[in-house]
C-alpha cells in the first residue's frame, strides 16, 4: 500500500502555482515501537503555510527546496497503533503534513470527539484558526458589547470567528473581504452589520461608510495597506490585534511598511498575537465554539478540494485569496467501516 | 523697541543648517485689549518643531515658508497687561515661538511659580517633554518596581526624565544615547544602570550585553532602526510606548519601516502617545516633579545659547543629535529688576 505526498517541485518564488508541487509515492509508514500511524481525512491549507515554506514563519527555519513536503495540520483517524494512548479508529489532529498518512509520536497530537462538532472544524473554527480568534477578540481585546470590530479577511476562519465572537459577545462585525460573493455571506450567513470587497475602486469611501464611526477594534490579518486603511477609521484610543502578515506572505519585497504615525495620531493599542500562547485557553475556547456549532450560532464556510493531487492547485487559490472560507483538501472518507 | 524674531530663510530641506534661518526685526507689538505682551527669557527647542516646520506635525498644517516664523513654547515674563487676569511682573509660559516678545490672550498660556522650581525647567523636565515622559511611564506603561526601562535619547529632556520617573518607582533603567560623553552624564549624574552609545561599532552587541535579560518598557523617540533594535532586547509580552519619529523628522524618506514580524514575535503591546491628552494629568505630573528637582532627586542638563540670533544653530545641532540635555535658548535675564 502507498502513501501519497505533496512536495515542491521547485523552489517558492512569489504566488505560488500548482506546478511548484508534485505529488509523489512511497511504501506506507509502519509506526515503530510508541508510534501510531494516521489516515488522513483532511488536510489544512493555512496562508502562513506560504511563510513556513520560505522559511519566514517562525526564526531559525530554513525554506523548503525541491522534494520538501510542506507542514500542515492534518485531521484523521489511527489506523494502526504501537503507542499505549492512542487506539485504532480513534480521531487526531496532528501536524501531519501534506500527504495522506503520517505517524506521530502523541506529540503535538490531540485526540478529537467525533460528537461535538463536525470533523473537519476540528481544522477551522475549532481548530487554530478559531483559537485566534478567540485570543485576538476575547483575550487580547476583550470585547465588549457596544463596541465594532473590523476585520480583514472576514470569509476565512480566523476573520469569520473573529466576527462572530465579538457579536457572541453583544459587539457589531465590519468585514473585509476580497469580493462582492464574500462580502455577501458575510453579511448574510455570518451576521456580520456590514462587509466591505477591498477589490472595489473607492474601497477607502466605502470603509469609511460603513463605519461612519469607525471602529473600535481592528483585527490584522493582513499588514500593508490594508492595515493603514483600517487606521483611517480606528477610533481615537483604538486597539489593534496584529496577528497575520498575508500581504507579504507571497513576497515580502512588495510589502507596505506601517507609517508609525497612524498609531500614534490615533493613540492606538497594537498587541502583538501568536497564537500558541493561548493553549492554556483551548478547553474554554473549545467547550464555547462546539456548542455554538451545534446550536447554529457559530457558522462556518469551507472550500474543499478533492485528493492529495489537488493540494498546491487549491493553495494557490487561497494564496491568490480566491478561497470562499476555510481551505481543506479531502484524503478519504470520515469512516471506513473498520473504525 | 525693537522685537527680534527668527524666520526661515528659505524652504527646509533635510537636516537644518544655520543658513536656513535669518533674523528680522520689528516694532516691539502693543497688546490689544485682552492680550499681554510677554518678555521671553526661555525659548524652547525640540525635534518635534522640525517635522511642525515641515507640516508634518499635526495633520492639516502647511509647511513654513520663507519669512514664516517656527512655532515653540517659550518661558517669560509679562511686561505689558491689558488683561484682566495677567498683571505685569507675572512669569508664564506660552507658545511664544523663536522672538524675543510675544502677545497672548491667555489661550494655551499657563501662569508658573518661580518658586516651585528654576524658571527653565517648565520648559524641560516640568513642561511638555516632562508630561510626556509621566505620559508615557506613569500612565500608558504603568510602569512597576521589579522592571527595566530602556530609552532612547535618554539625556534629552523625555528621555531623562522616562528613565528616572522609572527610577522613582523602583524600576531600572537603561539608555540610548549618541555619545560616550552622553553615557557618562546619563549614568553618573542620572542614575541609569547603563547607557550605550548607537554610534558606536557593535551597539547591538552592546545594548543585549547591557539588558542580558531585555527590557520590559522601551520608550519610542526615535522609530527606524532604533526601534528595530530595541525590539531585539524586548521581552516577551513587552511595551513599546510610540512617541517620536525623530529619525525621520529631518527627512522621511530615508526613515526604515518597522517591520510587523518584531511586534508579533514579541508579542507586544505598543501604545501611542499623543502629550495633549495628559493635560488633566498635569497638576499630579507638576506637583511630583517640582518635589523632585528641589529636593535632588530628579536631575536634568540643558544644553543653553545665548540670544535670538542663536536659535538656527542651536536647533540645527539638536536635529543632528549634538545637544547634551535640553535645548534652550537663553533670551533675556529672569528679573529685569523692575517687575
Amino acid at each position: 500500500m502507498l502513501n501519497h505526498k505533496v512536495v515542491l517541485a521547485r523552489s517558492l518564488a512569489g504566488v505560488p502555482v500548482p506546478e511548484d508541487f508534485r505529488v509523489v509515492d512511497e511504501p506506507l509508514p509502519e509506526p515503530g515501537d510508541g508510534q501510531f500511524l494516521v489516515r488522513h481525512i483532511y488536510l489544512s491549507l493555512d496562508p502562513y503555510q506560504r511563510s513556513a515554506m520560505a522559511g519566514r514563519h517562525m526564526t531559525g527555519r530554513q525554506p523548503l527546496g525541491p522534494g520538501d513536503m510542506p507542514a500542515a495540520e492534518t485531521l484523521g483517524q489511527v489506523v494502526r497503533s504501537r503507542h499505549p494512548d492512542y487506539a485504532e479508529g480513534q480521531y487526531v489532529r496532528h501536524f501531519g503534513g501534506w500527504q495522506e498518512y503520517g505517524l506521530s509520536t502523541g506529540e503535538r497530537t490531540e485526540r478529537v470527539d467525533p460528537a461535538l462538532a463536525p470533523l473537519s472544524t476540528w481544522l477551522g473554527v475549532l481548530g487554530m484558526p478559531g483559537l485566534t480568534a478567540w485570543a485576538s477578540i476575547i483575550e487580547l481585546a476583550g470585547v465588549h458589547a457596544d463596541q465594532t470590530v473590523l476585520v480583514s479577511a472576514a470569509l476565512g476562519p480566523v476573520g469569520s470567528m473573529v466576527g462572530q465572537l465579538a457579536m457572541l459577545r453583544g459587539a457589531e462585525a465590519v468585514g473585509i473581504a476580497g469580493s462582492d460573493e464574500k462580502c455577501a455571506i458575510v453579511t448574510r450567513e455570518l451576521g456580520f452589520r456590514a462587509c466591505v470587497n477591498y477589490r472595489q475602486k473607492g474601497f477607502l469611501e466605502a470603509l469609511r461608510a460603513a463605519l461612519p464611526e469607525g471602529a473600535d477594534i481592528y483585527h490584522d490579518n493582513v499588514g500593508g495597506q490594508m492595515l493603514a486603511d483600517a487606521f483611517s477609521v480606528l477610533k481615537i484610543n483604538g486597539t489593534v490585534i496584529l496577528c497575520g502578515l498575508m500581504e507579504r506572505y507571497n513576497d515580502p519585497a512588495k510589502s507596505k511598511p506601517l507609517d508609525l504615525a497612524l498609531p500614534i495620531l490615533k493613540r492606538a493599542v497594537m498587541k502583538g498575537l501568536v497564537v500558541s500562547d493561548f493553549e492554556h485557553r483551548r478547553p474554554a475556547f473549545e467547550a464555547a465554539v462546539a456548542a455554538g456549532i451545534r446550536d447554529g450560532r457559530i457558522r462556518y464556510r469551507e472550500d474543499r478540494a478533492e485528493g492529495i493531487g489537488q493540494a498546491g492547485a487549491h493553495f494557490s487559490r487561497l494564496m491568490r485569496g480566491e478561497n470562499v472560507g476555510k481551505a481543506l483538501v479531502v484524503l478519504g472518507p470520515e469512516t471506513t467501516g473498520r473504525a
